[in-house]
């Protein structure tokens, strides 16, 4: 099959690798229809995550089971169905308590142990615990069908920051980020029923697009008065979802959360070094990291999908054939792209 | 009157300053029974703090109210009072949500600005929503009398540690530290209902009070081993209490600490300069910051002292008259003391 594979920074190619077949009981080989280029992946790409030529790439994937494991019986040929971003058994305790990210069999797409979401085939470990159904309403709708793409991380992420940060019915919710994961923390605070949303990023395109997805307020995190704009707009906000991963926006989250609040991170934290501990102490805050448990968010979200209660799918704003993957990645590197959605096959 | 006053260095002084008046109506002049000495006033006296010489110490007191303001209507002269470590206006939103040490007009005993507990007099701003009355039999009970004590800082402070780590009943708690607050944190556990309570520390005898006060095990934390051993006890605790302030006692939280839990600290973070922030964010862990609005538990707590539920007074090793003040603080420095009780006057 064709997939997606690491070569060093800046060099990703679609090449020939062996087929997946089923390998344990509980697999699934799942024929992809669209995979998604996430912003985590450009961390190998730029050379900043040492990973090794040969490696595969993409966690995002939504497709088709092709066969099943004489064990799977919760998923048949056929089903449309979603992967979150790591796999999980389903049946140990951090599983049952929904925190999958810490399954103790828990494992992530690509690398040089599995299968990546940007290829033609994927074999699914635990492919009862951790796929999910696409209802066929979704499926058949071309726009939806792609949103559900962005259920498999971004949207889950988002949703899981923006609980995580406590956002809630009647309140306020402070999103750092403009990237595709802090633009659906901004469709889960409006879904959660926040009623002031404060997107805060440098791009006015996203920004806007921000605002379609329920932002009440925008501020530029590159404007020096961002945090005190930010605080006049709140009178002060108690869930904060930092969704950049660096410093300074780890800092403004913290200049502008209010005493008692939380801060939550759900992007990898590459590029922070510290906290203002006295700032957590003397205000009561917690930081809270967010690696999203995907698969625990993914049923809701595919009926508030399904229903036509959230709708990610502008993130995506590049659609590319698998062979274009290598261009998709150029897109994202160089901020064309929001999210780059490939179409692998039909579904 | 005779006061507490800072120096220097190690250069601590009884002298005589300024009888306190009632300067606005809602003051209350209350003549202190009992002050303790605080490990965070060690700050200061280590020259760690860059306090100015003549500033006041002490910010723990009970006392009895001498005379009131025409505002003051909650507590009167002759009553039996405790203050929390900071003082509160007790209308701000702050205060009405119970986090009254984020009070727009918070104060902090002593400094340049205010009365220190460590002193025969101190004026009370606010002292409707500051001071909390003492029952008459705690009063007549000399062994709650100076537990109460404890309760206007320490025990407060690790009753809202074990609050704001989530401490549960039937659950398993991890208390780092075994200084006052460390043991106070475990009399919270026990009191709130955990099961399972792991204190770590290195001096004997405080771990021997730890299980005193309802440590289920103790563990060295000087062992190279320890974080293993808590572990292994524990079997993986969503609650961590870190009551030391420094960065070894962080990681080795952040190392005990189940995915999906949290970390509350505690102490003035003195000696803490980063986080692992892969590990906040791989476990989904939360790293909370707890100063402990005192004033909202001491209500709660002096019914529980009442009642024989709770009794903080062993962590007062030492007892001296206030002219023995600057001994007290060199027994706390050395570490021969736990906490130092000064009795000020009769009750």
């Amino acid at each position: 099959m064709k997939a997606t594979v690491f070569h060093g920074a800046r060099d990703v190619r679609v090449e020939t690798v062996p087929d997946p077949a089923i390998a344990n009981p509980g697999d699934a080989i799942v024929r992809v229809v669209n995979a998604a280029i996430c912003g985590s992946d450009l961390w190998p790409y730029r050379g900043t995550a040492p990973w090794q030529p040969g490696a595969r790439l993409g966690h995002e994937f939504t497709g088709v089971v092709e066969a099943v494991g004489s064990g799977v019986h919760a998923v048949r040929a056929g089903d449309f169905v979603a992967a979150p971003f790591s796999f999980s058994d389903g049946s140990c305790a951090f599983c049952r308590a929904g925190l999958q990210t810490s399954c103790e069999h828990a494992g992530f797409w690509g690398g040089q142990e599995n299968d990546g979401g940007q290829g033609e085939f994927v074999r699914v470990p635990f492919a009862d615990a951790t796929l999910v159904r696409i209802p066929d309403a979704v499926r058949a709708d071309e726009r939806k069908r792609v949103a559900a793409l962005a259920l498999t991380d971004v949207m889950g992420t988002g949703f899981h920051g923006a609980k995580a940060a406590g956002v809630s019915a009647g309140g306020t919710a402070v999103v750092i980020g403009d990237g595709a994961v802090g633009l659906c923390g901004v469709i889960a605070a409006r879904y959660l029923g926040a009623e002031r949303i404060v997107s805060v990023g440098h791009h006015p395109a996203r920004l806007e697009m921000a605002q379609g997805f329920g932002a009440t307020d925008v501020v530029d995190s590159n404007d020096p008065d961002a945090a005190e704009k930010i605080k006049e707009i709140t009178g002060g906000t108690s869930a904060v979802v930092e969704a950049v991963g660096q410093q300074s926006s780890l800092d403004l989250a913290l200049a502008v959360v209010r005493d008692g609040g939380t801060v939550s991170f759900v992007g990898v934290p590459w590029g922070m070094s510290t906290v203002d501990f006295r700032r957590l102490f003397g205000g009561n805050v917690a930081l809270r990291g967010a690696l999203a448990p995907v698969r625990a968010y993914l049923p809701e979200l595919m009926d508030a999908l399904a229903a036509g209660t959230i709708d990610p799918s502008p993130v995506f704003t590049h659609r590319l054939p698998l062979p274009g993957s290598p261009d998709g990645y150029r897109a994202m590197d160089q901020r064309e792209a929001i999210k780059v959605c490939l179409d692998v096959s039909a579904a």
